[in-house]
C-alpha cells in the first residue's frame, strides 16, 4: 500500500538533495483554455525530469549494506538518467540496460553520471530479464521504473510540493506511463485536498490505461508509435493500477498532434522547454478535453524536459 | 535621481499586476562554471520580458489625466510589447512606432495588445522625433525605452525581487542596452546590500557603455551588427549613465558566439527559452569572463524570452 505518509518521508529525504522545481503560470495558456493554470516545472528538476525523486527515495530507503551492492535499472530514458544520477548522488554504483538503438546523447548523459551500460537488442532481448538476472548474477537491486512503493511515493513529492506552494486547486493533470507518478501524486493530493479532481493523460495511441479504466482489470497494448516516449508502456503497473483506479477521476486521451502544439505553444509563451511526454498533461488542457468548470484553478504536471536539438528544431518549424 | 524608496514603491504598484517571476537554478551550469548562479527568469515575465515592469510603473506614476490622453513609445522589440500591454492593462490607448521591416509576429503581438502601429522607414526617418510629433499633435505621453527615473525603477524590481528571495548574493550580472535595467537593479541592489558586485555586460560590437566606461564620458558607436538586438543601442542614458558609473564595477564583454551558446546550453539544460539578449548577461559566466572567486554566488538577469520559430531552429541545430 501506498501512504501519504511514505510521500512525506520521502520528502524529507529528498530536501536540499534534488531542486523544489518553480511553479510557472503563463496568462495566454490560462487565455487560451479559461482555467488558471499551475505548472509544476519538473522539466526543470534535477536530470531533467521528476525520475530522480523516485529513484533517489528508493535508493535512500534500501539498507547501507543493499545500497552498497549498488543498483540496476532498464530504461532508455529519463529513469535511467534518474537512477544514473541517484547512484552517483549517494555513493553507489548503477548498471543500466540500454537498448543498441538508444540516443547517443541520452547514452553520454547516463554515462557522465557515471553508470555502467549493458546494451540489449530491443527486437531479440527481454530487457526486464536481462536487468533480473544481472541482480541475480551481482546481488544488484533492481529500481524499478514505477512498480514499486518507494519509487511511487518518491513521485508523489513532486505533487506535494506544487499543493504546498498552490494549496487552493481544484484539480491536478498529469501524464501517465506506468503510473507511478500519479499513482504518488494522487495519493498526496488527495490525502490532503480530498475534493481535488484527479486527472491522467494518456497519448490516443499508448491508451492502455485508458482501456483498463473501461475495462476494470489491467489490458496490454501492441508498442505505441506515440512522439512521447515516456509513456509507451504497454501496460498499467501491477501496484500502481489499483492506486490509479481508486484516485484518478478519468483517464483522458491527446492525439500527437495536440502535444506537439501545446510543446510549442509552452515554449514561445511560456518559455519552458518540454519533450513531448513533458506537454502530454499540459495538451489535455490545451485541447479542451478536461471536464471543468470555466475559471477551474488547475496544477498541471510538465514531467520532463529531455529532447534533442534535432527533434525540437523540427517540433518548432512544423505548422 | 534615482531612489531605493522609488523601487520600492514601484513594486507595490506593480504587485499582483505581473508576474512574480521565477528564480530557477542550474547544476550543470554550476559545474561549467564554478558558480552558485541563481537566474531570475524574466523571460517567464508578461510580455516576455522584463520591459512590463518599467512600462507600467511610468503608466501608473502619470496622473489620470495624463494616463487618459494615453501614451506613445518607439520601439520594434520588447518594450513596444511592454508598453502595448501596459496601456491595456491600465484601460489606455498605446501609439507604437515600429520601423517597416519589424518581424511580422511583433507586429502582430503588439496590436493584440490593442496598440495602434505607426510605421517608420530605418533608413530615412528618425523614430524618436516621430514619437515626440505625435505626442506634441496628440497630447499623449511619451513612454521612453531607459532614459526615465519611473522607467528605471520598474525595472529595478526584478533585482528587488531576485533579493527577496536569495538574500545572500555576492554579484548580480545583467545585460546593458540604454541602461534602465541595471540603473534600476543596482540602485536596488546596492540599497539593501552595499557590498553587492554590479556587472553589466554587453555584445562586443555593441560596446558603447563599455567604451563610455573607459573615457568616463558617454561614447555613441556606430549600428551593432550582434544577434542580441535587445541592446543594439547606440549611446548610454543621459540619466542612465551616471548611474551605472557609479554602481556598476564593470562592463563587460561577450561575443555573438558565446551568446548563442549560451543560450543553447540553458535551453538544453535549463530548459529556459531565451532570445539572444535573454543570455548576454549568462553568457559572460559561461565564457568565464566574470572576475569572481570560485563558488561566489551569482544573481543573473535572464531579461527575455522573444524569439521566433525560425532563427529559434537555426541556433538549436548550428554547431
Amino acid at each position: 500500500m501506498l501512504t501519504f505518509d511514505q510521500v512525506e518521508a520521502a520528502q524529507r529525504r529528498l530536501v536540499d538533495r534534488i531542486h523544489r522545481t518553480p511553479v510557472v503560470t503563463c496568462r495566454s495558456f490560462d487565455d487560451a483554455t479559461g482555467f488558471h493554470v499551475f505548472f509544476k516545472c519538473e522539466n526543470q528538476q534535477r536530470a531533467g525530469s521528476f525520475k530522480i525523486r523516485g529513484a533517489l527515495n528508493k535508493l535512500l530507503t534500501l539498507s547501507a549494506e543493499e545500497r552498497a551492492r549498488g543498483v540496476v535499472a532498464y530504461s532508455s530514458g529519463n529513469h535511467g538518467q534518474g537512477v544514473a544520477l541517484a547512484a552517483h548522488m549517494v555513493g553507489t554504483t548503477a548498471v543500466l540496460c540500454m537498448p543498441t538503438d538508444a540516443p547517443a546523447l541520452k547514452v553520454a548523459a547516463t554515462r557522465d553520471y557515471g553508470a555502467q551500460i549493458v546494451f540489449y537488442d530491443r527486437q531479440k532481448d527481454d530487457r526486464e530479464a536481462m536487468a533480473r538476472k544481472i541482480c541475480a548474477d551481482s546481488g544488484r537491486v533492481l529500481v524499478p521504473p514505477y512498480d514499486d512503493y518507494a519509487v511511487m511515493a518518491g513521485q508523489g513529492t513532486a505533487a506535494l510540493e506544487l499543493l504546498q506552494d498552490v494549496p487552493s486547486l481544484d484539480a491536478l493533470v498529469g501524464p501517465v506511463g506506468g503510473g507511478g507518478l500519479m499513482a504518488g501524486c494522487a495519493t498526496a493530493a488527495t490525502s490532503l485536498f480530498p475534493a481535488i479532481q484527479i486527472f491522467g493523460v494518456e497519448p490516443d495511441t499508448a491508451n492502455d490505461t485508458f482501456l483498463s479504466f473501461q475495462k476494470g482489470e489491467r489490458i496490454r497494448i501492441p508498442p505505441p508509435p506515440t512522439i512521447a516516449d515516456g509513456v509507451r508502456v504497454l501496460m498499467p503497473g501491477e501496484l500502481t493500477f489499483p492506486i490509479l483506479k481508486d484516485k484518478v477521476i478519468e483517464i483522458l486521451l491527446v492525439s500527437d498532434q495536440e502535444i506537439v502544439e501545446t510543446l510549442r505553444f509552452l515554449l514561445f509563451r511560456a518559455k519552458v522547454l518540454l519533450e513531448p511526454t513533458g506537454a502530454v498533461a499540459a495538451a489535455a488542457l490545451f485541447a479542451g478535453k478536461v471536464p471543468l468548470e470555466r475559471g477551474a484553478r488547475v496544477g498541471v504536471i510538465l514531467s520532463g524536459g529531455n529532447v534533442d536539438p534535432e527533434p525540437l528544431a523540427k517540433i518548432v518549424q512544423s505548422r
